[in-house]
C-alpha cells in the first residue's frame, strides 16, 4: 500500500530535517496562498523560521495570502529590517495594512522609517482612511493617462513600462488630475495608433470617495457588474482604483461578519485560537441574554400560585417560547440580509411587513392548533381539563405572530437610525421573544383561570 | 420648498400619461440594472408593457439584471417571439439561465426553435448542466488562440473581431483545442509582434470541469485572488471561461444561503412576494421544532410531581434552555461559516473542537455562576431554599457546555457525510438542545431532591 505524503507532512520532515535549502527550493514553489495555509498549522517560531528562509518577494505573497492570527504572529515577530524590506515588495494596500496592525508605536515608527521614501508616502496616506471604507480597500497603484493623449504615446509608456497588474482598466484624467473616464487597456490593441485616449474613454464611470462604506461599494460592484471603480476626492481628482478581486473579500467579509452578529458574536472568531479571546467576543450578548432569562423569572414568579395549582401548564412553556423564537430568527435573518444586499429596502418595506404578519399568523394558526390540539389529548388522558388545548393554542399564534412583527421591525428600525441592524437584532429579539411570550401565555392563563378545573 | 421626483414616481407618472415614446426615451437612459430594480415595484402588466417599448438590446440587458421574482414573470407572459429575440442579445450563459426557467415543455420548445442554430447550440451545451456547477456558471464565449500564433497575428485578429469584454484575460490551446495556459491581452500592447503566444502564456493555470462545485469555485478564486478560471473537459479541452464578477455572485448567494439555512428556511425568501410560498419555505422547519417542543412538553411531565412540590424550579426553565440555545448557535455558526470558507477543516478541526468545548465550560461556568447566585438569592427572599441556587448553576454550566460540543459535531459530522451542514444543523441542533437543557436541569433536580425542603 503507498501512503501519500500531503504537503503538511513534507513541511513537517523538511523542519525536523534540519535542511534549509531544500525546505526553501521547496517552499517557493508553492503557490504563496498555500504556503499561508500550511504556516498556520505550524509554532510561531517555526513560521518565523519559514519566512527568513524565502525571498522578500515570496514572502510577501505569503504575508498578504496569510489569515489575521498568523498575520498578527508573524508582524510582531519579524525583525524589523526583514519586514520593512518585505513591505517594498507588497501593494501598497496591502503593504498598509500590515503596518496599521503594528500596535507598538516605536516599533511602527521603526519599520515605516526603514522603508523608502516613496513607498512611505503610499503606505501614509492609505493609513488615514477607515480600514472598513473605500479608502482602506483602494491601492494607489492605477494607471491614468491625460486623456489628450493617443494611442501610440500610450502604447510607447507602456512599453518602457508594462504594469505589473492583471486587471486591464486604465482611468484617462484632465489636467488638473480630475477623473474623465475609463477604458480597457486592451482596445490599444485595435484602436488606430492616431486615435486619441478621448475618443475610447468611457466617460460613464461610477467614482467613490475615500469615506465610502465598503459595504456600499460592494453593492455597487454587485449591482452594475463592475470590474473597477475609480476613486476620488471631493474635486474629483483620482485618488485610487479598487478592482472586483478585493470586493470578493469584502463581500466574504461582509457576509461573515453579519452571520455571526446575528448568532450574538463576531466573525473573527474564524482567526482566532484562543479560548478567551472567544469568551470575551461572546460574553456581552450572554449576558444581555442572562438578563432576560432573568426577567422571565421574575414574571414567572408573579404566577406561582397559578403554576403549582395547574403544574401541567407549565409543560408547554418551552414550546411556545421556542417557537417564537423560531419564527423570529427567521423574520430577523430576512430583514438583515434583504438589507444587507439591498433587497429590501425604498417603497417595498411595507409590502415586506404585511407580508410577515400574513407569515406570523398562518404558520401561528397552523402550529397553535397543532401543539393545541397535543395538549388538549395529553391533558385528557392524564385526567386535566382539555381547556388547556385551547390556552396553548391562542398563546402560540399570538406569541408566533408578534414575534414575526417585532424581529421584522427591530432591524428596520435600527437600520433607520444609521445602527447596523446585524449587530443590535439578536440580543434585542431573543431577549423580549422569550419574555413576550411567557407574558402572552401567563395572560392568557389568567383570563381563563376561572374555566380551569380547581 | 421644492419636491424632488424619484425615479420611480418618474415611472409612475409616465405609465400613467400613456406616452409611450417619452417613456421609452426615459427608459433607455437608465442603467439597465436600475431600470430592473424599478420594474420590481410594477404589476406585471405594467412591467411587460415596458419591456415591449425597450429595444431587444435594451431588454437582454434588464432581464439578466431583473431578480427572480420579476424574471420568472416577465419570461412566463413576454411572447415567445419576443423572448427569443431578447435572447438573441444575451451572453450564452444568462440566456441559458432564461430558457432553463421555461415551465411549460411546448412553450420552451417554441421559443428555443425561434433563436438562431449558433445561439441555440450554444445554449443547449450550457442547459445540460447542473445551475450550482462551473458549467452552470460558465460562459462559451471566450478567446483563445493557438499557442504557435505570433503576437502579430493575434493583434490583426484582434482589429478584426474586437471582442466585447471587460476581461482581459485570453486562453492559448494546442492542435486538440487542449488548454495551455493563459494571458493578459493587454500584454500584447508591449510585447514585440514577433515573439509567440507560448512565450507570454502562463501555463501554471488552475482549470476546473464543468461539474465542479460553484462553491468550491469560489473558494478557488477567493484563495488565489483569480481574476478568470477556464473550464475544461477529461481530455482538457477548453470548454468555457468563468470570471470573477460571475463569482462575486455565487459568493453573495451561497452566503445567503446558508444564512438562511440557519434560520431553518430558504434564501429563496428574499425574491417572493407571496406569504403562502414563505410558508412552504419555513414550515417544515417549524414542524420538526413542534415535534421538539411536544418531547419537551413529555419529558416534563414525567416530573410533574417534583414541579408541582417545587414551583419556583419552573422560574428557571426558561434560562436554562435558551442560554444552552444561544451558545448552540454561535457554535453552529461558527462551524457552517468556518467550513464554508475554508477556514475550518483538516487538521485544524480536533484544535477547534478542543478550543469550543473549553468556551463552553468557561460560558457555561461564568452564566451557571451568576444565574445560580440570582436564583439563590430570590429564593431566599421568597423563604424556599437556596439548594435551588446550586442546582440551576450545575444544570447551567453543563447544558451549555454540552450544546457548545453537540452543535459544533453535528455540522463537521453532517459535513465529512457530504451533507450540506448547513441546512440540517439548525432543525437538528435546535430540536435536542431544549430537550438536552431540560433533561440536564430535571435529572438534577431529582437528584438533590432529598435535600430540597418538601
Amino acid at each position: 500500500m503507498e501512503t501519500e505524503i500531503t504537503p503538511s507532512d513534507a513541511l513537517r520532515n523538511l523542519l525536523v530535517e534540519g535542511d534549509s535549502e531544500a525546505l526553501r527550493e521547496w517552499a517557493v514553489e508553492l503557490h504563496p496562498a498555500d504556503l499561508a495555509a500550511l504556516l498556520r498549522d505550524l509554532s510561531i517560531e517555526e513560521g518565523v523560521h519559514v519566512f527568513h528562509l524565502l525571498p522578500d518577494e515570496e514572502s510577501a505573497a505569503v504575508l498578504a495570502e496569510s489569515d489575521e492570527d498568523l498575520r498578527t504572529q508573524l508582524i510582531e515577530n519579524l525583525p524589523a529590517e526583514d519586514l520593512s524590506r518585505i513591505l517594498e515588495q507588497m501593494d501598497p494596500d496591502d503593504a498598509a495594512d500590515v503596518v496599521g496592525e503594528i500596535e507598538d508605536p516605536e516599533r511602527f515608527r521603526k519599520v515605516l522609517s526603514l522603508v523608502s521614501e516613496v513607498e512611505r508616502a503610499e503606505i501614509e496616506g492609505l493609513l488615514v482612511h477607515d480600514e472598513e471604507s473605500a479608502g482602506g480597500i483602494m491601492t494607489s497603484e492605477y494607471l491614468a493617462f491625460p486623456v489628450y493623449w493617443t494611442v501610440q504615446a500610450t502604447i510607447n509608456f507602456l512599453r518602457q513600462a508594462p504594469p505589473d497588474t492583471h486587471f486591464n482598466t486604465a482611468f484617462t484624467i484632465d489636467n488638473q488630475g480630475r477623473l474623465k473616464g475609463m477604458f480597457p487597456i486592451q482596445r490599444l490593441v485595435w484602436t488606430p495608433p492616431t486615435k486619441r485616449l478621448m475618443e475610447i474613454t468611457n466617460p460613464d464611470v461610477l467614482s467613490v470617495t475615500a469615506d465610502t462604506d465598503q459595504e456600499e461599494v460592494a453593492r455597487l460592484f454587485s449591482k452594475y457588474d463592475l470590474v473597477a471603480i475609480p476613486v476620488v476626492d471631493e474635486e474629483g481628482r483620482l485618488t485610487g482604483r479598487i478592482t472586483v478581486d478585493d470586493i470578493l473579500d469584502v463581500v466574504q467579509e461582509e457576509s461573515s461578519e453579519d452571520m455571526f452578529k446575528l448568532a450574538g458574536t463576531s466573525d473573527d472568531e474564524l482567526v482566532t485560537r484562543s479560548a478567551r479571546a472567544v469568551l470575551t467576543l461572546r460574553l456581552p450578548w450572554m449576558l444581555i441574554a442572562l438578563v432576560g432569562g432573568g426577567v422571565c423569572a421574575l414574571i414567572l414568579g408573579l404566577f406561582e400560585t397559578e403554576l403549582s395549582t395547574y403544574t401541567y401548564l407549565a409543560f408547554y412553556l418551552p414550546v411556545i417560547m421556542s417557537m417564537g423564537g423560531n419564527i423570529g430568527t427567521q423574520s430577523s435573518t430576512l430583514m438583515v440580509r434583504g438589507i444587507a444586499t439591498g433587497q429590501i429596502g425604498g417603497g417595498g418595506i411595507g409590502r415586506t411587513i404585511f407580508k410577515e404578519l400574513r407569515v406570523g399568523l398562518l404558520m401561528g394558526g397552523i402550529c397553535g392548533f397543532l401543539t393545541g390540539s397535543f395538549a388538549a389529548a395529553y391533558s385528557n388522558l392524564s385526567g386535566d381539563t382539555p381547556l388547556v388545548g385551547l390556552i396553548v393554542a391562542l398563546s402560540m399564534t399570538l406569541s408566533m405572530t408578534f414575534s414575526t412583527i417585532y424581529a421584522s421591525l427591530v432591524p428596520l428600525t435600527l437600520n433607520r437610525l444609521g445602527i447596523d441592524p446585524a449587530v443590535a437584532s439578536a440580543p434585542f429579539i431573543s431577549m423580549s421573544n422569550d419574555a413576550l411570550g411567557l407574558s402572552i401565555y401567563l395572560t392568557i392563563i389568567r383570563i381563563l383561570q376561572p374555566y380551569l378545573a380547581p
